[in-house]
């Protein structure tokens, strides 16, 4: 999928004219980020293809080119947000495994924002729409795994370690109820000292694991 | 507040005339626990005054009695059903702190009934709904306030400890994780492991937590 990058532009020597698969493209990203975008404002119930065009400044007509329908648009625009997050958050981390209280604080940044709030109102509506469900069902199972690949990697965690799998997951669950409960009210300040207390645990929990059993509780 | 209990109900020597607050009492709890149910099954759009009075065999007119809003109605049966599993959950436990792999599990089963599913619709709807927003806000504190006091009664935390706090309103994010994971697929598989790998490191946290450094990672 991706989006469009300064390096897919056109090049400089025809610069009156963009090419039809690069507006094509320009408006397909505007689509999906008017997607994202309104459901995180007006949640499912407000949110139609004929809301997001107008909001893209889009033709109703050229929505549904590139959407046939409502569950096309949202569980795209979703998807390509999440995409997005990702590659932002490996970008954040260019050597890799990181800092653990810096990992798990961007991680749990991942679950805060209009993104989250978006792909919450979509997975509610989907538990009570047939048409929706799978869908969704599918794209939370795939954006959930790269999340946990990309924890995985930025942690340095050894997943051949029994239990350390679960830590990681445990871990994005949290984060996940930190999203949740930052839903009604600016939850930061609260969530700022559990990050930083579990963030000390978890880092205890992965160093510990992956140490002989006679050693663990002493590098402190 | 409070639910009708096999204690209130009326004496023996009246049978056939039951008293008329002990009617409308029992008229109120049909309607909270049908709202829960309507609202865990057809999400916020689908549940109406008029819905849940017909699925609690009440009169719309007689509903409105009770609630006059739907506001009223729905944010009342949310309080009402999260007073119900606390007391379940403190009867479970009738000693006080327990083995706390026990309780972490038992706490997590807070998150992943109809209760909380029935919640979440509301706080979602809230999310975009003025109306709804404050009274969700105030009640969504509330009830946190009083799961958070069981969770320290039952762990037997010490919350004058640095930390401890953090680490309990941690557990109680995960488990709010957890039941949003719960809510398009039955997780109680994948679930179940990570509950039984932090209740471990939860233990630990705690348990080291209230003995001085030194002796910190040597209890098994």
């Amino acid at each position: 999928m991706g989006g469009v990058t300064t390096a897919d532009r056109v090049p400089d020597r025809v610069p009156d004219r963009v090419p039809k698969q690069d507006r094509s493209r320009a408006t397909r990203q505007r689509l999906l980020e008017a997607a994202v975008a309104c459901l995180a404002e007006h949640g499912w119930a407000g949110s139609t293809v004929s809301v997001v065009a107008e909001r893209a400044g889009v033709s109703r007509g050229a929505a549904q080119h590139h959407f046939p329908t409502r569950e096309d648009l949202f569980t795209a625009a979703v998807e390509y947000v999440a995409e997005e997050r990702s590659t932002a958050l490996r970008a954040l981390f260019p050597e890799g495994a990181a800092d653990r209280r810096d990992v798990v604080s961007a991680l749990v940044d991942l679950y805060t924002g209009p993104l989250f709030r978006a792909a919450l109102h979509l997975w509610v509506a989907a538990s009570n729409e047939d048409q929706l469900r799978p869908r969704v069902t599918e794209l939370e199972a795939r954006v959930g795994r790269e999340t946990h690949r990309i924890a995985v990697d930025l942690l340095g965690a050894d997943e051949s370690v029994p239990g350390v799998r679960e830590t990681v997951q445990g871990l994005l669950d949290m984060a996940r109820g930190l999203g949740l409960a930052n839903l009604l009210t600016d939850d930061t300040g609260r969530r700022d000292r559990v990050v930083a207390q579990w963030a000390v645990l978890l880092d205890e929990a992965l160093a510990r694991d992956v140490r002989p059993q006679g050693l663990s509780g002493l590098r402190d």
